[in-house]
């Protein structure tokens, strides 16, 4: 693939798979958290504005790294913000320029998966909400945050499958180069 | 049962029903939002503290009202705080003081069901969770709700059933008098 | 709502419905297909570019029109593209012109709700993806065509909950306003 | 963490887990049973009376220890009585005086999760019920015990998610502490 | 069916459906709650010992009279045991000599269905039981009872379709006539 | 337990586990396609006739066995007829009269579970159904099956857990004795 | 449509559609079980040997007819033979020289759905299973006839949506002109 | 098997299995991608026309390849198609003379499963859909694939269980023998 000369991404990799694709191709970068290996060749076009990639804590933190890789690898500058879970408001309110201030946001959360809703509502653009598969028990790995976020009562949020952090940077990329 | 000299309490009632009691027991009370009848005859054991019912909007009253009603029918101060929605969550935060001067929260929610998440954030007491039927499409008549409660993320809430206002209000009560 | 001047949209109306509120607000405008009532007072800002709305045929067509007036009423140039199934695909491809020129799209399906990926492996904008509850037998009220959507293999596609079409235009407005 | 001078608590954890710990904290103690390791640094607040930890027999007590050990370290006496199926009620009814002197319970239970149904109707105390994963077949990883702890006919209890014995607890102490 | 000479056994008919049978067949006979049209003409084999019908009280009860009815068309003993849920459990106490008494039971229960369980630990014959629709939310039409009784940790209980009343006093007689 | 006198019965068994009984206790017996180790000490009470334990094929050998095993050492005459499914007909057919003779049926089968309805329309006696978790993709580990029996039209036909030998053989047993 | 000259099939018709129907088209028949009308204009090409459509009883009918119809219309020499249930398997046996005699078969079956599976053994021909959503309780509107249609141990078996007899008649004419 | 002169086909064989077959019958082929052994000592019957195998590419080729492999075995002329998914439909129509050309068509898809009826729109053939367990998140182990074949809106499909490329083959012969 590297040798067509466009960018390569590859999603849900480990290291030992990182350690087959460095010998072939000594360009190549690994993303630990996100488990994701990159290859730059040809800077994507910009994005106009930011992304904004937002979870709740280091459970998700390889969805939301999965999600920021592709996006900045697609061209947009993005804004990682962790650590900003709903049942511990003040903090998402802390960083409520960040949020205001993009041009489209990229939500991950697992267990009850209400961050976008909360963060739908505090913001004016459109919220990509990545369910993940975090949780246990009554979680069904992923199936409660997936209900939450299409049951959203902030008419600004739509979602993808879950832990599809690419999927979400791929429809970001589409909306922040209008 | 009003001969036996204690209090009665009938849940999802309708007018027709009332009609029906009002005829026999004319001191019968009809709750129509709630759904509820009550016959109030001997004053149940006052509770130490307030319970506080909390709810989003219109579509999760009647089953606020049922909790409301029954708590205070069981002795309870009781306050209903509604319209404070989680994709509106400055509403949410203006009632801050009522919250958290609540001894024991009743928190109704239908749709994503993160209201009481978010409001077991924001106060250092119990928080009794109540997923209601409210919603449509992939809800699946209040599990998604449901789901999103029994997947909090804040240590403090506990969930009944579907719709099962009253039975919130008794295990408050039961909090309430301790 | 008529009073404070802005315009107002009520989905999922009866013909009942709308006799009452012809009554007090002659300028309403009932929407038959799309159950809505419209009143529009002030223009919205008017979207960049066009707003397609895609489905396969009558079934679809409420959920689908619901999206358009919607849209419409929201400031956006709405193209209805009905009658382009997945089991037929000449007629989709006939459509190609107007599915690529369009900057947005809201694309609607039941059954096995394949429409959206199909339409998505198209275009290269975003794809809204609106699940309905038109089905029988295995369809499960829609969560055949939910999961389908949520499956996609094209990238640019992201879901709403079944029968949205409402969240769908809001979304697709914010994007076109971009 | 232990820096803070705080108590810690960590759930979950194996004996690896534990020697890595003990390396870099002496004072650190293994609960094997319910899987944690606590640091006990600064006396919780002293509950008022006694919560009771239930559940039937050996497949729940990794859960009940949870609770139990949860329990302890946030100030509260606590007492565990295991081996109290609902199977052999003689044995639930032999432990009565314990069950009516707790002033809040916490009853563990797999498979059909009857246990709290039975326990609520022998005490005027809150019951919060713990759904266990333990079982096989149609239990579906605890689903079946916690759908039916969500549908009891006792109106003193209340539901965490499956396996969360740690989050009981702390509803307990909460309503300990009143 | 009657010309034939044999017994004859409707299961939920209606009082409308039994005035048409009545005009046909004088000597029907209708059982309200049960809803059930029974016609004797000739006794079936007598079984050996009695069968006991056991439920929670009155939302329980058409499944259970069904059940009686079948079971006394078909030539047991048949013995009613309503009213005595497991949140009661000092009622199913008194009731156990009948209980034990019986050479089969039939134990009927909605909500969380642990009534067969219970019972199950107290008699040492074979226990019939059968989930019913009573209840709301999540039990998901007698899904909560189903599985509840299919997890079982009584070893003399077995399980029949949902609202099945008919079919367990089948398996019954044939038990009873062993 | 082989210390108080009675049968002794470990159901799941590996072989490693075997090992490890048999240096304690050389009396104990393995069956290593049910996974049980028995002990036998004390000959159970006889069962009045025989017990007929049916399957389709080797897949579903283990759990027949677990019945089989677990029947013989309650003190019952069990006959095994394994390899008779019902794609296969007159395999069945051929065991007419081994069925017939049976005073109670243990019938175990994966996939579409259909083998205790057929088997129940040959017989006038007891069938105890188990459904077991042989299968793959639309199977879910025995639900299929496990509907199946739940919904059979034989009315002789009731139903234990998914993969529970052992349960069935309890029943049976109770049954035989009668 | 009937201007088109073509044949012309309505599915789920009720009488009063059919009432509107013949008003305007006198040719148009009724077909009152199958809730079908047809206009046949021109003979369809006549398949080459006979669709046997099967089905246990009165309840499976409507569907099992709507395929019969839809089969007819299309050309094919169809014989309907319902009333050989899988309870009693010898019905089902006297059919055996029609049934092995159709060149492809439509088994329709709703309940425990095990009767595809039983007639696939006893053919060698291509089997469509169409489950019904006759049943209730654990039935599930289909589901469970569904699971056991996909999960057949014939490998001549495949199935088509819930309740879709005439999908099942389409497939059946595109095999039998072969 | 090998000793009563007819072909063997093992599925799901890994090289493991493989290694020890072929030191018992040198003859048996290997095919890794199917995971199937083979042993052809008869021809079988020739299938009158050509069996399509189709696929999207390669997660689904294991399936796919177990299907053709099966086909082939069983006397069929058979062409396997791969890599033409519903997200980039222009490869699809690049084999649209090869899927014409065929007499019976197996389709096996993961994900959203829509590849059978976009297929089943463009031929005049019976289509044989298999839903592979290929996907994540809400794929839930093939079963949104295994919906959406079901409630395909092309008259011409029907559906195996998933991950049942056996059972295709097997169907799609005796169909090509016709």
């Amino acid at each position: 693939m590297a040798k067509h000369g466009g960018n390569v991404l590859a999603t849900r990799a480990t290291r030992e798979y990182y350690d087959a694709v460095i010998a072939a191709e000594p360009r190549a970068v690994f993303h630990e958290t996100a488990r994701c290996i990159t290859l730059e060749q040809t800077p994507a076009p910009a994005g106009k504005g930011t992304v904004a990639v937002v979870c709740a804590g280091t459970s998700d933190l390889p969805i939301a790294e999965e999600a920021a890789v592709t996006s900045r690898l697609m061209g947009n500058t993005t804004e990682l913000i962790a650590d900003v879970g709903v049942a511990g408001i003040h903090r998402l309110f802390a960083q409520r320029n960040s949020l205001q201030s993009a041009r489209v946001l990229i939500v991950c959360a697992g267990m009850e998966g209400a961050l976008p809703t909360v963060v739908g509502g505090l913001v004016n653009a459109p919220v990509l909400a990545v369910p993940t598969s975090v949780g246990y028990g009554a979680s069904f790995g992923g199936l409660a945050a997936l209900l939450g976020m299409l049951n959203t009562c902030s008419p600004n949020v739509c979602t993808v499958n879950i832990d599809n952090g690419f999927g979400a940077a791929c429809i970001a990329t589409l909306i922040n180069r209008l």
